[in-house]
């Protein structure tokens, strides 16, 4: 039994319903999803599930075969098979007492964060990076008091497949 | 009735099943749920789901009152009721001829994104911003063809109180 983190990359229609059934389909055999987001494509018909799970691979294989197998979904992606660029965003509020504020914007800087909310104690920063990059600067910001902190879960995209054999 | 974009974060327990069933009471309704983030909190037992939706309002304040009795559901924020940062993020996978370049790395410059993968006639973009930021950026991209598109959905946090009452 392999635990490995899976990124799906789901398409479906955009209707009332469908995320309830697939998230069904998850729990249904008590297999936890760790982020998820699901949006809009360029198609307003048509959404995009992103998925992290890790869990049992034989499992898991059933749950793509039925996902595979719902009217609504269009297209399953298990990007984790792939080559794949991934990246989430997280929106923190950290306390910022006057003599930290220089450190805590240092730390903005060094991950390219920006600061979208600043109060008379707090700081309020938009962090983006993969799931390595984000634990880091979570981990630099903790110290400071992290008040509060909304993430969107990773999203991924398949990178091509290289054109030229020899490279 | 009054069809107004809200912006609800739920604070649950993380745990199967229970992404399904919060889902299921808006479909049930046929409320549709306009995107959706979910991911851990700083506390790896509790999760955060960011949702944007729209529709009637008589029926999201009974959609959020059966949310309150849910008992995995710890805390229901409807923050379109407060001030709020709101920020969202996308992947965006657009045709990059060599003539095209340069214009496509001004845009995402002028617009603080990130090239985050490159190919031989395709740049993956990273562009983060609130909802009119990201449209505007996807209206300029879409001329050269928007191979692929992943985007993560909104995340929002209140705004802190001002302290001083008189600004």
């Amino acid at each position: 039994m392999t635990e490995k983190k899976h990124i799906l990359s789901i398409l479906v229609d955009n209707e009332p319903g469908v995320l309830s059934r697939i998230a069904g389909l998850f729990s249904g055999r008590g297999y936890n999803i760790e982020s998820l987001c699901v949006a809009e494509t360029m198609d307003s018909k048509i959404s995009r599930i992103t998925m992290v799970t890790q869990g049992d691979y034989l499992i898991l294989e059933q749950i793509k075969k039925q996902l595979n197998k719902l009217i609504n979904t269009i297209k399953v992606s298990d990007l984790t098979e792939l080559e794949y660029v991934e990246r989430e965003m997280a929106l923190v509020k950290v306390n910022a007492k006057l003599e930290h504020r220089a450190e805590i914007l240092r730390i903005t800087d060094i991950f390219r964060g920006q600061v979208v909310d600043v109060g008379q104690d707090h700081f309020t920063i938009m962090a983006t990076g993969g799931s390595e990059k984000m634990a880091a600067i979570l981990n630099l910001l903790k110290p400071f008091g992290i008040r509060e902190m909304a993430r969107t879960g990773s999203i991924a995209l398949c990178r091509e497949p290289k054109r030229n054999p020899d490279k």
